[in-house]
């Protein structure tokens, strides 16, 4: 394996999103954070704001505007929506890649994107070179990627989720396919907001965005791409009084075929070479502790005979493949090291 | 209003169902509590158990044996199943009213009972007259019943969210119905179990039951009935890190008829004289502890017009309407009480 | 008992005092709320910012300007600091009598006031007649006050935890009292902050206010009256992952009388009249959500011979006895209603 | 650094402790896991148990009598009080070295683990050589151990954040030192118990072991040791809501000397070499999340001229360094690898 190291930069680190990127970067040994910015922060430690990263990054939040990005091999961003779009072109100029933990490279209809993040895309020529960062479907694209759009954490889960049965034409979709989402509440952001206060969010849950969730148009886009076909999509996303862990539940009706089918094998069998896509025993019901703080998701399957359906069980922690450890397992392909670098995290249990 | 007080008696009353009963039923205006039995804890204050009864309930737990249940005019059985079903007979000699929060008088077919329960149904004469006690929907005949079968839990969401929709046969069978329900940690009551410790359940969530639980036989069947025919149901239960608290994500889909109508008017119209069934305008996202400590159910309609599906969200408190609380709502009906005597209690939030 | 009914205003209604204090006058029998004002939020319906109310609280938010408080038998003050004593002197002007829940009339040292709120206090005249609203030590002034300062949540359970032995002389004040306080979060109110949001306050717990708070000239001024006399104290209050809920651990140094007094008979005789402060068996270690929901305060006794100190472990809702109960309490008293009215609320637990 | 690997037992994995003996050691590159006992569930995979192990630890529980222990180099006990004890004698003949996570070799005075622990001392001879093992204290020691005394979780927080003074001799102790700890329900361990279910322990807080509690005896011994003579302690330990996390407030009298020290820099100077013993600047106030999984220990000091009293915030993870992290890094001390080997996790937060 190599020794090299790369410079990396962080644009935006002072969400969970960005400390988890810290967290996970600093002691990656291939990887030499030079720079991470805020513009309201500037001048403060990072650890001053994050204390857990205090003895492990020394490094103080600096304006964007002197941070140097040019200078860095890769640059993470960690932004609100746009902030990505806005400095892509300069930074590919200098030869930096990017990958964007926002939405400005998820999307690859800008309609659709203008149409859910109310603003016109910023450059849909990089857009369209952009590669939808879902290492085990798109690795080879990776490989060569200058841009990554990172995707959101429910699409990880229900396109992972689904992959397999989309890959063999197994869905029937004269059913719409149905994922009833859960999430932690650091899904919501660290944004000082009175229904994420502990007193508001605990010992409460409910489902919110059912009317329209900027996650279902990038489900959709992805899951129809993967099916090569049109289907409708049900997403219900759900707030729990917890701080990570994402489950969702999938109900797809199956076709003749699909009820035939050893589902389980196939999914053994396709996910058998991907370190951070486990596949549950036959009758799992996996809790999302399970793989608090690591990258891994975790599939269960279960059929309803008598119905036709199939019920999908996905868990991962929603910081880390839903966001920040995917970013990292991205980058580790881009970079050409081994994918799992700085990624042998043993969950945290209890 | 009468001032007539009648004598209750709690058997069984050491888990949170009979906790929740004598947090209601202590401050009663009819109710004169005569004595709460446990063989376990004979002998020991109730309020030691239970330190929040505290200076509201004096009562000592007594041996089922000496309990003298035969003078009481009521008694609510919170047991595990099968408790109720073996004393019903001497009790309806005696002339005591009986109402089970258990499962013994849910399920009219003693077949089905057998095969979820694992043992015979000790008095199936009884159950035939026995009534399944949703308040909102068999009213009538509680106000006779010398039996009630609490519902439980889970199917008060889900047979009270679906009524209007069944009710005028709105629902296209030829999808099943899915309810995706989700359930505070209380659910699993209070035995000391490794699955349900803080360290174990906090932070974490997961599905359970998805093989089968036993709500799903006690949903089907009611439902079957509201419906007059065939259906298939989907049910999949969740462990959620909160402690009361229920919500059913209930997803069904629309015949032509029920796609046309308006739907926020036919639930309004249905429950308006229902004061514990609170259907919520156009739009809302119930949170859970909006109904916290109270017998509220409240419902929400979010159509999804491109699918031709409807997603119901439905939530109550677990202990409260989706058990004790129901309970004393029965127990009111049957004794020709003002229906919400003692129920009325603010939900408390935060 | 009487059957009159007061008008009652409420300014300030939006934070977790204002909607406690709606739950508690809900559905008090002697209560009409006539006007809740906020300057943000005039015309939203008090349900729709707090949904535990619906169908309880029927008022929407006015601008204080057209609130016409002044038709009022009794206003709330559920406001930041400084706001009730801008209007106290208008309000008394038409006979009305102010509860404030915030510090405005706790502090008779007008400088101890400035130095902590940092600002000039506006009414001191009216502040030398305001009575500090805790009922057990202060029943007789509160009966006949124009103005009540609702005493701090953390000094609700010093105070009452250490009066007896205050009164009786038996503290050795040659050691420090020390308050060690524990609270839930909603403690630190409704405000949109990130150090409260449920991502950074879950699972999580520190000390905060060590180089000093608010509370702790209120409880030493209090202290210090009681005892006759000077004394030291330290007082450090902690953040804990709860919503309600407080416990103070309290350590004092006895004098020799306070070591050959039988303590616990003391305390249960001080406060046998008492129906809100609870003294508890010997040997009890009261836990916070016993009281939850209600305006209980428990106190339990352990002598630690050997040091010849005393620890006290006094526990109480925070929003209850420690905010909005005791304020409808004082309420009650002012009114010459039965002191309990209303709050016989039975905790909610689990 | 060597490459060497030494073949490490643990004895009785299935609580807390064993866990994350296991998250520790399955990525410690000097390890080799070799076996895991348990009576009660010989035969089950580890992971199986675990959930988080899967993918990291491959091993079966094994029944005792077959586990081989004797082969090991070193054998860690998570097991009850009274097991390490029981086998020491046979292990050390087979020349394996011996870490005690329970409390058999923390207390050199038989008397007083008999009366805490109601047994006799079953190997008084070894006893007598174990060392108690704080790395930051008895490091030449640990080095040459044959058997460790792994201390307690809150004895660690209240020794590491006096020993400074206690050096020094700068606590007057003509005052009780005064230890108000809170712990995590994790403390509590994974046994299934009613007092720390979910439903039980949530939203709630209470002190416990008032009247005495197992970790005083150790914490007195060792402060005792380090004062060179006679001292009171107060020790009172609370339950918290969270999984995991510990915090003590320690509340010292100074010397007239100790009042005119500047403590901070002898916190500084003193921890300055230690890795896991990290001084806070002045006014910090340390949350348990901060080291949330790690083996960091944090200490901020608040001296409060007035009273001539000194406040202490000390807080640690208290299943890593209050127990398994300390372990492992008694584990490095004593077969020579660096210090820090497997313990360079970042904390995890959100």
């Amino acid at each position: 394996m190599t020794n090299k190291k790369i410079k990396v930069g962080i644009v935006g680190g002072t969400g969970y999103t960005g400390v988890e990127l810290l967290r996970l970067l600093a002691i990656h040994p291939h990887v030499e954070l030079t720079s991470i910015t805020s513009r309201g922060e500037a001048g403060m430690p990072v650890a001053d704001m994050f204390p857990n990263l205090r003895g492990y990054v020394d490094l103080v939040f600096t304006d964007p505007a002197s941070a140097n990005l040019d200078a860095c091999d890769v640059v993470f961003f960690a932004t609100p929506h746009g902030v990505a779009m806005s400095q892509a072109e300069a930074l590919l100029k200098a030869d930096v890649k990017l990958i964007d933990l926002a939405a400005d490279f998820r999307l690859q209809d800008t309609a659709v994107f203008e149409k859910w993040y109310k603003m016109p895309h910023g450059c849909p020529d990089i857009l369209k070179n952009a590669v939808y960062g879902i290492p085990e479907l798109y690795r080879q694209k990776i490989k060569t990627a200058q841009v990554i759009g990172n995707p959101g954490c429910y699409p990880t889960t229900v396109i992972l989720g689904l992959a397999p049965l989309l890959e063999q034409g197994l869905i029937d979709f004269s059913a719409p396919i149905m994922a009833d989402s859960k999430s932690g509440v650091s899904g919501a952001g660290r944004k000082a907001e009175v229904g994420t206060l502990f007193a508001e969010a605990s010992d409460n849950m409910k489902a919110y965005g059912v009317a329209g969730h900027r996650h279902h148009p990038e489900i959709h886009a992805q899951l129809t791409q993967l099916a090569g076909g049109k289907l409708d999509l049900i997403f219900v996303p759900h707030l729990i009084p917890m701080i990570r862990g994402m489950l969702s539940t999938i109900y797809v009706k199956l076709t003749a075929k699909g009820n035939s089918t050893d589902l389980q094998a196939l999914y053994e069998e396709r996910y058998e070479q991907e370190r951070f896509v486990d596949v549950l025993p036959p009758g799992s019901l996996p809790d999302t502790r399970s793989v608090r703080g690591s990258n891994n998701l975790r599939i269960a399957l279960h059929k309803q005979a008598d119905t036709g359906y199939l019920t999908l069980l996905v868990v991962q922690d929603n910081l880390v493949k839903g966001a920040a450890g995917q970013a990292v397992q991205n980058m580790n392909i881009m970079f050409g090291f081994d994918e799992t670098t700085g990624l042998e995290v043993v969950p945290l249990l209890p």
